[in-house]
């Protein structure tokens, strides 16, 4: 029986050529592609998506748009709120698939960076019932720590993967903790801390800032304000290291 | 002035389409392939960097090999030990640039995963005066998650990534724990836990084991020590998670 086939396929962090020749090679399978729109601002990554299927598509393919649920970002209740989110989006994509994906083909969703790194297309998907497969992608983690030339492990301590919204209401909880999803930059008060920050990393916006809080907290702050305003919207990430 | 001019690249975690468009571009631009023999029975990671050099190198391009300084993996000082080998290490690198690398021509590392995590290469080149770029690579995380079609973060936990030694000194910190460089097989006591294992990630000899720790532990283990018999090698990552 000939079944409907799904790519998850990770397209790194803002550079396309972060692309992996494993995910052109899916984007050259796909027959069609679902682009979703966050219906903010951001229409730079889909551009980029837009992009990559140009050059490596392979036609004939069809791309299939759709507006994602609005999700209650002031909610109290975070993870209710998103899981309410993710049981919408849900429907979506099984309407979506069902309604465009014929028996046989096969569909793909590009998600920026890593598919395992804060992205909610698996936790969807596993809802539905379809095959899948996942290509791994550069994620920001990587882009972050390449362009600082900096790594994220060092021998002899523990890293941990937290989100600006825990790290201000737990405090600092290792020596190295990698931040994403902060934007009410919960790093300014942290001044035992180096911090290496970026933003749209990968791209011709790209901004870098390193250093120890205490003195460049500012800096990021400002950097990050106008960046916001200026673009309409804001990826960034980053990794704080006690020093030693 | 003309300057030796260096690249740190990241080739993923096993499977030779990892690598990056933006990998490919870098292994073209390099005049000298420095290849790092690590000394053991390893010659399978040697041969995927030698096959991303044929099928991406733009000739003429040189390889230079050189063994490895050996590490005391036995002293019980791992933060000692593991800095006197990179001392070492830093100076055998520094011979070879000097010796290998013509002023104004570009030398590259490979580095197997990311850079950023769990390679010493950073390291060794920070104490060096030479400039370099970093290309961030498909790192064994997200391979390892890729694969098991889960993702490394969830939502309202954080991550702590961290090694079997700190994992059997420690025991579980987080709910969500990824580990690396785990030949004691810490994980088997961890009864709450579900774990998502891989070895050879990538490769055609990808061993992959998911389930509740109480009833895979034994699996893993004899399929983790047939292997590591049978390969004379072995690189394995693994996941745990505590269900909600």
């Amino acid at each position: 029986m000939a079944v409907k086939r799904l790519l998850v396929i990770g397209i790194g962090a803002g550079d396309p050529d972060h692309l992996t020749i494993q995910g052109a090679k899916a984007i050259a399978a796909t027959d069609v592609f679902f682009l979703i729109d966050k219906g903010e601002e951001k229409d730079e990554p889909v551009r980029l998506r837009r992009r990559l299927i140009e050059e490596h598509g392979r036609p004939p393919y069809r791309i299939v748009e759709a507006r994602d649920p609005e999700r209650d970002r002031a909610a109290a209740a975070y993870a209710e709120a998103v899981e309410d989110w993710r049981a919408r989006r849900a429907e979506l994509y099984r309407r979506m698939i069902e309604d465009e994906l014929p028996d046989g083909r096969t569909g793909a969703f590009l998600v920026w960076g890593d598919p395992g790194v804060y992205d909610s297309t698996l936790a969807i998907l596993d809802r539905l019932p379809y095959e899948y497969e996942v290509i791994p992608g550069i994620s920001a983690i990587s882009a972050l720590t390449a362009r600082h030339r900096t790594t994220l492990t060092r021998v002899g301590s523990p890293v941990h993967i937290t989100t600006g919204r825990r790290l201000a209401e737990q405090g600092p909880t290792a020596d190295d903790i990698l931040v994403m999803l902060d934007s009410r930059c919960a790093f300014a008060g942290l001044t035992g801390y180096h911090i290496y920050w970026g933003a749209y990393l990968g791209t011709p916006d790209e901004i870098l800032i390193a250093g120890p809080v205490a003195e460049v907290a500012d800096r990021i702050r400002e950097a990050r304000a106008e960046a916001r305003a200026r673009k309409g919207w804001i990826m960034d990430t980053y990794l704080l290291r006690r020093p030693r």
